[in-house]
């Protein structure tokens, strides 16, 4: 059985919290789901928290990346939440391309970031 | 592995969806889970989202009752919302004594109507 994580949808926005280390089928089935989810809502912002996690390791960091890239181009912007220091290390030395990717402390303050970048 | 739901908490309300079937062990789980958080946030409100659920048994309906009194029991209201028709009706059939819980049609209103509730 693949565990999935819940995609919540709140106004135009997804919100995602990933508490548990992600094995690999998860973080693909994520990724898909994740996809699906804003092409049948019509999400136009994702907030994806991480809060929880200490650790990921390079093909969780390469899914992240991708999944970040993916649902720009299908409309929506994404603001990661909650980077814990061993998380943002992993990113960086990866050179998982984030540039353009916002980022906030919290579930809270990030959506308050996406609701000011969508102007509303 | 027991799967585990993941709990998101937004300003003094935590989220809750819950997208697929439970199996008995991931039921319980959540319930401590969910009490645990209510615990450590002093959340006072908590939302939980059965939007994706057609069907429910009556171990995951008795887990559920008995969840929505524990966390009234520690000073968090509970809004139940996206309830179908099937789920109502093993509810209600049970008797799973849920008078005193507040329901919405989604995730949105639902924390709506928690904020309201809670007079903020």
């Amino acid at each position: 059985m693949i565990a999935r994580i819940p995609i919540l949808k709140l106004r135009n926005c997804l919100l995602v919290s990933i508490q548990w280390e992600l094995d690999d089928q998860t973080a693909l089935q994520f990724q898909e789901d994740l996809l699906q989810k804003i092409y049948e809502t019509g999400a136009n912002g994702v907030v994806i928290d991480l809060t929880s996690i200490d650790v990921i390791d390079s093909f969780i960091a390469k899914v992240l990346g991708d999944v970040i890239n993916m649902s720009r181009l299908m409309g929506a912007k994404v603001v990661l939440t909650g980077i814990q220091p061993a998380v943002a290390i992993t990113l960086i030395e990866l050179g998982i391309q984030l540039e353009d990717v916002q980022t906030a402390l919290d579930l809270e303050k990030g959506l308050e970031t996406l609701q000011r970048e969508l102007g509303e």
